[in-house]
């Protein structure tokens, strides 16, 4: 049997990634959960954490320190960061996607022991102390695998642990990167990361100019012909991260095209390179 | 089949509840949940919210109005206590079960459905509108029976919600006896408080007078002579109410004696009236 075979034979699962663009807008999150409730298909949602946490370390008077949009993570903003993640976000979205008929089923990384990480120390490449800042070193998909089995969708909060009884504050991009690839033994893996653009831009400043489709090959040419607008580098090549590592595909775009993203007509489709059919 | 030869073949199950004077004390936490790890039997820790989220609302300047010990839940108060509840004690909790070998799975009532309940409104009998304050529906013991048969302990946050997106600040006593009146039909189930006494004392000032068992006929019995302290009456009342609905045996005691509790060599055993044995 051919890998495609063994692909096409996979049951379809969802991996949607929202940020503070639309955290921080209850009318926005209200209608992405009604759109993502609708969706048909096994589905994972992992959240940001918007602006709600940084809002309550400043009414708190906690200082914060971001770096390159790290957030530096001392003890009681650890505390802070867990309760607006894991708490206040996690919680209302799970009884908000329940209002909407779907099941789900909060976590953060130390529930069921879903996302395991260590601590991130400075070193010599990196000389910054990030504090309790976690790097993913596993996920455990016997965790959430009998639950999407039964229909219930999964909400993860950035919050992972290292199995010591430490909480660790993680980028939910990376969350979304590490679960997905994760699950590519058991699903065909969708990943798709919603943010403030339409998608990959030509010109970052047009949501006019979204390039429908990547794949290594050709974001490889637009690398060289300085056609990808710089910011879109990072994220672009943790996104192929996720397609080299078995995801089948990776969807940029807005949450508010959720629909129109999970049926392939908006946003940016990362894709491997065509295979050809070996028959 | 005899009742008694049917009680027999189930599982014993352990319910647990800690409130504030073990959350508020990290040593004493820490003490309570490498105890609590240790134990071998199926078992879920439903746990208060302590001080902290009264500190947290003070620290934030959000008025805090208590009646009869119970919280008046604005729509501030119910995002602290969201937070405080569900998110940092919850994840602590879970994260340093992980840390004694023992999995553990957080949840509050949204997740996977496990408790709806309604917002409790003023009425007749009780003017007093308690705010986003919820009175326990239905407990979907679904949600966790696979996790407790993987041998996964589960941990319940006080906040549970109505099925139409709203949270709710419920009481912690009441979602212990919920949950633990849910589950006879599947578990022995033993139901254990504990508080900041031995159990329950006939001198409330002398831990030296516990009291070792209670079943119903002789509660009625020191009723009558005046011998229980008038501030155990609800409590014992509401552990009697799990007692005649299937509840195996309800303890009453201090967290800190956890093992003795278990063994059954400290704190007070509230059981049903002795079954003659029919045979």
């Amino acid at each position: 049997m051919s890998t495609v075979d063994t692909i096409l034979q996979k049951e379809p699962l969802l991996v949607i990634k929202i940020g503070g663009n639309i955290i921080d807008h209850p009318a926005k999150l209200q209608q992405f959960l009604q759109d993502f409730a609708a969706i048909k298909a096994k589905k994972i949602l992992v959240h940001g954490g918007g602006k709600i946490a940084t809002q309550l370390a400043k009414d708190l008077g906690v200082a914060q320190e971001m770096v390159d949009g790290r957030r530096i993570t001392d003890a009681e903003t650890l505390k802070i960061v867990t309760m607006v993640y894991a708490g206040l976000i996690n919680k209302g979205v799970v009884a908000q996607l329940q209002a909407n008929g779907n099941n789900a089923m909060g976590f953060c990384g130390a529930d069921a022991n879903l996302i395991q990480a260590h601590k991130r120390l400075p070193n010599a490449s990196n000389s910054i102390d990030y504090g309790f800042v976690g790097d993913v070193d596993h996920v455990n998909t016997a965790a959430i695998e009998p639950l999407l089995e039964q229909g219930i969708s999964i909400v993860i909060a950035p919050i992972t642990h290292d199995g010591a009884g430490q909480l660790l504050n993680t980028n939910a991009d990376t969350i979304a990167q590490s679960v997905a690839t994760a699950l590519v033994n058991q699903y065909q893996v969708s990943l798709l990361y919603c943010f403030e653009k339409a998608g990959v831009l030509l010109d970052a400043n047009d949501d006019n100019t979204v390039i429908a489709s990547i794949n290594p090959d050709y974001y490889t040419t637009l690398k060289s012909q300085q056609l990808i607008f710089a910011g879109m580098i990072p994220k672009l090549d943790n996104a192929f991260t996720a397609i080299n590592n078995g995801v089948s595909k990776v969807i940029i775009g807005k949450a508010e095209s959720i629909q129109d993203l999970v049926a392939g007509i908006a946003g940016t489709t990362l894709k491997t390179n065509t295979i050809t059919h070996e028959q």
